[in-house]
């Protein structure tokens, strides 16, 4: 059998060895453990960021991996920390919503975990979420890890509003390395309207003419905003939470 | 025996999850192999940067290596999508010359990888080619894989042209991330003349005086215009395409 | 038994391609261990900021492991290339004070790793540096790889002052990604002085109002100037070298 899989989310960057600090931890606790750095390059305490690049692989691994996911600007208040199973993945990470797209599934389970005296007020990755994604690694169930999570946990979504004349509207999730601005929408036939703009479906970057903006389905089946060989946010000045509506054909 | 190796190289940076999602589909189809991120910060679309770094590394790698490539600004387009057998390393990537490095070896063995239905027309990284790469990480052969590609592939090289005077006219190939730049020349004695300005070669870093812009054969052989303790691009503005000339002594 | 690992950290960021000759030569060498990426966004030539990414790191992986760290500006010049046993791990690098918190350990051991006439001048990561860490890794010992460095080797510390009234004085180690810029205090009743500001210590961010510069007690054990929810080293000015004084209740 295969080493498990551990993968790491953190938006710590890798410069200032707090990464390496998690990773030490990980491979003193969980030896046979394989470690995959999923990023690191989250946005300072962008947890809306992190949600969603955690959606886009979290299932793309295979049952019994152990997902470290830690962008955690409350550390060391009172928000809870949680260790989750759903669909066979088990994540670990802070209750501020990041772990949303495996909250949202039926049948997740989520325990709290407890909080040692031991550790630091600032650095709970390497503390509390580490030593507990390692125990999951080496076959520890999540009830040994701490108790049932009684309270409502933060689950983020981004809703879709369906008007009365039938067009819908969305927003733009998230711009992407290339400027693609991926929105909330499902492809569907019709006409996509963003910033005052009417833009046309395709079916791939190469139905474009040049220097067209289209909407197209991404790679997570979801509308994106692009431009073909060219960046769609610096061209239409696209930014996250703007609304994107579609209007039938 | 060592697990295969599977080195990943792209262009889509770590934090929109793209990266991840290719690492998942590795991870679940070729549970036994390695992972080695050789980067995935070439500029976006940038295929020369991609080759040039590709030619790097490929060969640091034991026979049986795979290569994943992916910089592919022509997906969706009819662009073929390859894997590639050469010097006992295996290469998958789109057919747009960053695998050059590899088709240029005699004796090198090309196959046309076939486009599922189900595959994504944005991220043929994760739908074609890195399932490939898993298979040839699992022990498939290339046959298996495709059939033999009888167009032409695309190869991309930066010929230094002879000059009648003995003059050899090469360029800047590329500036890495200490202004070094590194040209297409190969080391000899005599003058490099890059900007209107003539330099000297040296065989160290420590040969040159402060702040003197130097020639010097780098880590890869070719010539290299640097500047001790200090960042020769932005000294000289040197930029990729820039012409070098030798002159012999 | 778990492989041995190789943790890797440079200044070489992974665009150009030599981090992955490095990893080249380590899975050719050494094909059993496991590489780990401690970061390689080090600021070019900045053995500093090296210097104390690695001591965070180094002892928090088990016994046995292998630390390659290259921030070499002076490749190519007489420094010395040094392999290191310290607390039971070994360390790999140029003699310029980045091996420092593994030097200052006592029982440290240290040999000098020969110069083979084949290697560049210009990448001992790759030709010396490399070699000596996978060598490690397969079992040679300190000794099988060079002789006994006899020289005294670069250590670099960053004393505190002592001051006659009973404050002390230190200084500004290093601003991290979030903008808390990292002392070399150990945390103690009473007020810190910074940038003609002074601040309170707290326990957690959480104990800080919104927008208060606060003095807490990193995860490194060391004070940190801190703005909760905010970037104190923006706020503030803070830059590295900056003095901060800490006055007794």
């Amino acid at each position: 059998m295969a080493a498990p899989t551990i993968t790491l989310l953190t938006d710590f960057g890798t410069a200032d060895g707090y990464v390496a600090e998690l990773k030490g931890v990980l491979v003193s606790l969980a030896p046979e453990a394989r470690l995959v750095d999923a990023t690191h390059e989250i946005p300072p305490q962008d947890v809306e960021s992190a949600r969603l690049t955690l959606a886009r692989y979290w299932r793309r691994f295979p049952a019994g991996t152990v997902h470290l996911a830690v962008v955690d600007p409350g550390v060391g208040s009172a928000r809870a920390a949680l260790a989750v199973e759903s669909d066979g993945r088990f994540l670990v990470g802070p209750d501020n919503g990041l772990l949303s797209p495996a909250l949202l599934i039926p049948g997740v389970r989520v325990v709290q975990l407890p909080m040692p005296s031991s550790a630091s007020r600032t650095f709970h990755g390497r503390d509390v979420f580490a030593p507990a994604a390692a125990a999951l690694a080496t076959g520890s169930s999540l009830a040994e890890l701490g108790s049932p999570f009684d309270g409502p946990v933060v689950r983020r979504t981004a809703p879709v509003r369906q008007r009365p004349d039938g067009s819908a509207e969305g927003e733009v999730l998230a711009v992407d390395r290339f400027g693609n601005a991926i929105t909330n929408l499902i492809a569907r036939s019709g006409t996509y309207e963003v910033g005052g703009r009417y833009v046309r479906l395709v079916r791939a970057y190469a139905d474009a003419t040049d220097g067209e903006p289209v909407a197209l389905a991404g790679s997570s089946g979801l509308v994106e905003i692009a431009v073909r060989d060219g960046n769609a946010a610096a061209r239409l000045a696209l930014t996250r939470g703007m609304p994107v509506v579609h209007h039938p054909a």
